[in-house]
């Protein structure tokens, strides 16, 4: 794979920044593979992705920042330099249900997600043999109503040792304290079972059956202290009928939870998603 | 088109309804184009719905109703039989989108829709001409805060003249009261510009808009008294993005409403949208 | 999980079958948990399949095959009585791609999927240990152009040695010879990596991407001698833009693949699939 | 509606075109109210289109034009500058079917579509009433295997006598000669019924029938001399079933037919279709 460093930036909108940033870019010979910007005209926001080759610039990824930042500092923006040379670090916590944590390892073992999977966390021992075969450390964690504090406390220690950047909740069913959210914003990724704002907290099929819709769905979103209200990042829905009873819209939706999730993180490992206040954009 | 006779039905569930049903059309040498049943296992409930070619009957509906009458007391069934000769009689009310009303009129208007249509009603003069190419009375039934229940009385009386059998709200913008409901269950359709249950009441794209959401959509219901909360006949969706303001919102929600509408009005013309308790079977 | 029954029938169309049919089965009390039934007028041919809650009748599949074959000799029926506690026996073939057979693989082994599998097939040796893991037996049969005769009658031995019902060719890269596609009858499903009849044959995502098409898609089928043009059993799509080569498709067309091979595969394994000519009748 | 004008430009790529024209529409203090590029590094092509706020611009789209010249030439770039206030115009052709024709000229008349429509034409007369309605002149040109020669002489005068931009080809059903695609190269469009390259030509929903595929499709392209072969703009599918007829899948169709093609329509209005060889870019 070729090495690409991407150029991320967030500032206050206002004329010439592409022209800044692209002049820049050209002067050093930098080569654009690809690039977006987006323009919030409502709230004078300004959002640009780049992805530039490598070996077509002089320097590596902290001389590009360095250079960069009298430019940033200039049109106020804050911004990152990565490089795919240094994967992300993604722990992964689930619980009983294997789905989504079984579709990204298959993906991650594939060579199809770019990313390190130093560790699976868990509260249930269930899927220990899966993580295992995949020779990714396991960590039992169980939690119940006394425990909670030394829990998450053994969590943040996990994270913390394992280096990890983004922890992603493959159907892991507990809520997050709002510290811990604090401590990593738009760096936990959850899937949700709903198609959200609809159906927010426990049993959203159930809920979904009781009203009888006609399209279930599933939410990718970054962890907030606000349940199931953080920024969403994708979703997508699956059709269902009258035939449908709750273990079928179970079974349905699990196809759609996976899909949407792995999409979603796929799209975080990449740098595609940028988050101002309660809303993404997405350059996908 | 050929004559085609329906016979729908609904009751408490237990063995041998089918039987029943299927040897009382085969005794008479009825042929059955297309059935449909449907049992509902947690609810205890049975729901059927049958086309025949009434060439292939000895009796028209009246008769067929006649002769079925006692099956049906005695399975403790409420059936209703439809004819296709018999077209269900639409009232449409509008307001100032023309999005939803156009193309329903256009369906009907190239014999895609059967029923007739014997007049449209708007709080707004704006439709009228659109209305009137078509050969359909026009009546335009101002309402404003002080006189709702004149407006409501006014739509009664029109209702009743017309000898309307189902009305579709096509974008009107007002909200029945209570009363009308009671006096037409199932038979008032709505399309609501979002995925229910999520963003009820008014503004929906606003409110879509502001949480975020990745994608849109549109809710066919029956109107009960309780605000967008009737039994959901069809929904679906359509895909946006950052790039997407209000404005786009309500431009690509359009073509979600218009065809989720023509949708849910074609199921509910041709029989085959069935209701129990606050949701819907629909055998399409 | 209750114990089902499931009859199904074609044949063709006349008059008084779901009478016969039902009739015959309220006889016996025999309670149904779903039925559907086709008449497909074009060609005069009838379908039908019923759920049987097993323990509602006095006796069990094989009587109840024998105590319905005068109707359905006197009806020119062919039918077919399966059992759900005499799971369906599925061998999986594949190459090296592990997308289809790791998803399958984690619906069976979470009990998504009902079926046994007595043992995977592959032509490299690459996917063994994923398999293993399961506790199926792993066959790797090289096969080259010189040694095709060999490589099938090799595959023949294991599908009659393990009393395989049914071949899932879950990304298996080669053509099955024509004899063992005529001998087995639509007991042989595949996934096809385009949304056919486009993209027949080899590359069909380069052939996507040089015509430029804006949707990709998938297609599971039974297999017949003519390449890619069995009975269809379910499709499709993904959004494509601009911005994706031949390796964004493969990407995102994995994910379309295995959801639309585990759809299919589920609705054969619960005789949802009936075949008249080269058409599925699919009763979901 | 605030006046936008429109650079788009397509050109060998190279380093530093994005820096090239971001300087350049900076040094006038160009607003930019949206901005995409995209490389194809297979082809070694830039696409570039940037929507700018005319009344930050010192100039109108004239001398734009004319002072980015000199860029343009330098980098090899064909470009085009197009001002929202000089909107298209179309020429619509159409049959006997009115759905694409209805929706959009209700589009057009509900101002939701940013186009002139200078002319209607069609070899038949039955859709004359709807066209004069929204007060634009209907031509019936007959044609039959006889006059076809002067049938495309009467619609080339059409064409030129109302200053005609674009044609769209609203379910026309007759194939146009080579020589009038040529003269209007990516400036004529259709809708196919089909999910092409499936069902190319004649009745693709009987092709669609006869193969028994399980989703039905449309495609908006750019017209060639090579039948259904010209760039496509956008695609669409809707899911249908053993159950549906070819009458159905018509039906069915139509709803797809008419909201691709208005898709298609839009982005060629706001020229965000950029095409290069058989395939597009599209800016959306």
């Amino acid at each position: 794979m070729e090495r690409v460093l991407r150029l991320v930036i967030s500032c206050p909108d206002r004329v010439g920044i592409v022209a800044r940033v692209s002049g820049f870019l050209a002067q050093y010979n930098g080569s654009i593979l690809e690039a977006n910007h987006h323009a919030d005209l409502e709230q004078g926001w300004f959002f640009m992705r780049n992805e530039i080759k490598a070996s077509s610039l002089p320097f590596g990824p902290e001389e590009l920042s360095e250079k960069f930042s009298p430019i940033a500092k200039d049109l106020n923006m804050s911004f990152e330099v990565t490089d795919t040379y240094a994967k992300k670090r993604i722990a992964l916590m689930c619980s009983k249900d294997s789905h989504c944590l079984a579709d990204i390892l298959n993906r991650w073992n594939s060579g199809d997600l770019p990313c390190d999977i130093p560790c699976v966390i868990s509260n249930h021992d269930d899927l220990r043999r899966l993580v295992e075969w995949h020779g990714i450390p396991f960590f039992h964690v169980p939690v119940d109503k006394d425990n909670k504090a030394e829990h998450f406390q053994k969590i943040e220690e996990l994270v913390s040792e394992y280096e990890v950047d983004t922890v992603v909740l493959a159907r892991y069913m507990q809520i997050l304290p709002d510290a811990l959210c604090r401590k990593m914003p738009n760096k936990i990724i959850n899937i949700h079972h709903s198609f959200l704002p609809s159906f927010i907290g426990a049993r959203p099929y159930h809920q979904a059956y009781q009203r009888g819709v006609k399209l279930i769905g599933a939410t990718c979103h970054y962890v907030t202290g606000d349940l199931d209200a953080g920024p969403i990042i994708d979703q997508d829905v699956v059709r269902i009928s009258h035939r449908d009873v709750v273990e079928d819209m179970v079974r349905l939706g699990k196809d759609c939870e996976k899909s949407v999730l792995a999409r979603g993180l796929r799209w975080h490992l990449e740098d595609r998603v940028l988050v101002h206040g309660n809303k993404t954009v997405v350059f996908n």
